[in-house]
């Protein structure tokens, strides 16, 4: 079966980083780029040269060393910022620019004081500027989630005829619900001429929870790029999280829709991006949280130890987790405690279980979580006499 | 204009415990079951009374002490745990059993190597006979996301005419998308007789980051119950987050659906659970997250500062946080200088700021988060005339 691709625009270095207090440095940020480039992401966007001089020295070097993935810089629709970007990407082998204006009307209003038509004008000159520099230029309509189709469908087929090659889409407050999303790149699809010389890209934000199932419905509906970022962090809820985008589209192959992503590293780039950022992730964070794969209650637990289907759709070891943990709590049931107990070297027959339960139980109503050490002790005070099989 | 009102269940007691490491003692759950109630839930889920004694004592003295919400003790379909139920409830003011059983050919096969009829009938036996202890009884269709729609709408149309009064459609594994679980609601509304009779209600989990999608979804599409937890907290991945299917219904009025949630008390819930449970809360989390309201770049922060919708859809203090912050850091503009400036005394020219600008710009690529010690310090270096408006 033939799938299609969706390309991963990682974000992790420039919208990620706009994190109060995960500044990285230029030798951090080169480490996360090429783990980047070996996860297999197709874009890396390393930052917004013109902000610091720090930033422009971080885009600069990445796009040095990164072999595989078009490295990007992002810049307003101002000559200057786009004179510096273009510098700043000068080495990298497929260099793209990102250049953009707010769409919406708030924006245009109140960020801008200024027009519609004012604005088309700039953006179109944005593009043609950045061409003149690189061959690929993605534009975004910032706060594209909160601007009028019919006038989001000019914007993007002005700038497709000044040479944009992507068009992103961004639901920059984090507003839009899943169908009305998809709805919009639908629209778009449908009522923008040229919109096959370009690919729409996803681009969402977590304020609502929604950013992961807003990217999916876009790309359901005809987008082929998403911008998300490593563990989904970035400004206040963060973006789209890469891992869980990837992990979607995997697990449900009837979409026919797959990335380049080695899934077998992310929980590996996870930990990296959390530690140099100091960006802790929650233990019930989707496909890399700590707890992904923990099963504490009995039910659960029984159904993984027959089949790990039961309770599981992902193999931990497809995200680069050894194994899915049994952990002990009074909510465990007789099957946890037998397999935990097998495994340190205990074969129970099902009378020694019926007893060593109740001690167990007893035990784990004063303890959070029973350790390997417990449950022996467990088993030696119940005084019963079982053979340790170890 | 009239909105639909749907019903908040939460399980943070229950399905939320189920974490590895996160056991609460009795005091603290029923400090956590006394807040639940004066947020405003319309059931508060206590625990699986036959799981461990510890658990039947909680739900026995939350059971007395809530004032407001319906009072929920879980059980598989087994008659013990039935009764166990019942008996744990008993000084409940308004009490529910909630029983099921896994009706997924998986969860037959493997779980229960049983029969769809076998299933089906226990199914009926225990719904029958939670009916002989308690008026309000919610049944349970475990593994409902991968069973087939025609067995589940039988099975549905079978425990209503046995009492039911809600039908739980569990996304257990937490592999839906968002339109596949609506649909299922939207079939089930269209095929199950009797469905008047009874709520349905959506129980979502996280495993691919879509808890809270799927169950709007879920509501968009007839359900009128969401089983959700604090800071979605819960086994693996989580449950759906309370707050922000909270947040999703108040932020789009156009669904017509609101829940009771008093949405001001929703911060000082998220920490009184992250604290009593050892769960922290990642700062990118949406609506409770540290960060949530955070803006550090310095197109945003200009943004909120002409007018705060510009970025923000929600008012920080409807959710009880007292305002965003505009955090310094090298990504900031020249906007949100001025206005912390201006915060601990310092009103700037324009020809000031700029001066002022390129010495924060240079600080600032040294250091993660720019603190007000940090902005007196640049000012006083600049060396340049600044009288301090304090």
């Amino acid at each position: 079966m033939s799938k299609d691709k969706v390309y991963i625009f990682d974000t992790t270095l420039r919208d990620g980083e706009q994190v109060p207090g995960c500044k990285l440095d230029t030798e951090q940020k080169l480490v996360i780029a090429e783990r980047l480039d070996t996860l297999g992401v197709d874009v890396i966007e390393a930052g917004f040269p013109i902000s610091s001089p720090g930033d422009f020295n971080s885009v600069n070097e990445i796009a040095k060393i990164v072999k595989n993935a078009t490295v990007c810089g992002l810049t307003r629709s101002v000559k200057k910022d786009i004179e510096v970007a273009a510098e700043a990407l000068k080495y990298a082998r497929k260099p793209r620019i990102h250049t953009g204006i707010g769409t919406s009307d708030s924006h245009i209003k109140y960020k801008f004081n200024s027009t519609r038509e004012k604005i088309l004008e700039r953006a179109v000159d944005a593009v043609r500027y950045a061409k003149t520099f690189v061959e690929d230029v993605e534009f975004y309509a910032e706060d594209a989630g909160r601007t009028d189709n019919e006038y989001l469908a000019k914007v993007c087929e002005e700038v497709i005829k000044a040479g944009a090659t992507v068009l992103n889409i961004p639901d920059t407050t984090g507003y839009c619900l899943p169908e009305e999303y998809g709805a919009k790149m639908k629209y778009l699809r449908e009522n923008v001429s040229g919109i096959d010389k370009a690919i729409l890209s996803c681009h969402c934000h977590n304020d609502l929870g929604l950013a992961t199932a807003n990217s999916i419905s876009g790309v359901i509906n005809g987008a082929r790029q998403i911008e998300c970022t490593i563990n989904g962090i970035g400004e206040r809820a963060g973006n789209t999280s890469l891992e869980e985008v990837v992990m979607i589209l995997r697990q449900h192959p009837y979409l026919k829709l797959d990335t380049g992503i080695n899934s077998k590293l992310l929980y590996d780039t996870s930990l990296m991006v959390s530690e140099k950022m100091g960006m802790p992730v929650q233990p019930n964070k989707a496909i890399v949280g700590s707890n992904a794969f923990a099963h504490s209650s009995g039910i659960h637990q029984d159904g993984v130890i027959k089949k790990r289907e039961t309770y599981e759709i992902i193999d931990p070891r497809e995200v680069g987790v050894d194994h899915s943990s049994i952990v002990l709590t009074a909510r465990s049931g007789r099957a946890a405690l037998a397999y935990r107990a097998k495994n340190i070297g205990y074969e129970l027959t099902k009378v020694q279980l019926d007893v060593i339960y109740e001690h167990f139980l007893r035990f784990a109503d004063r303890k959070k979580e029973i350790v390997d050490e417990d449950i022996h002790q467990i088993i030696e005070n119940a005084n019963i006499n079982i053979e340790s099989i170890a």
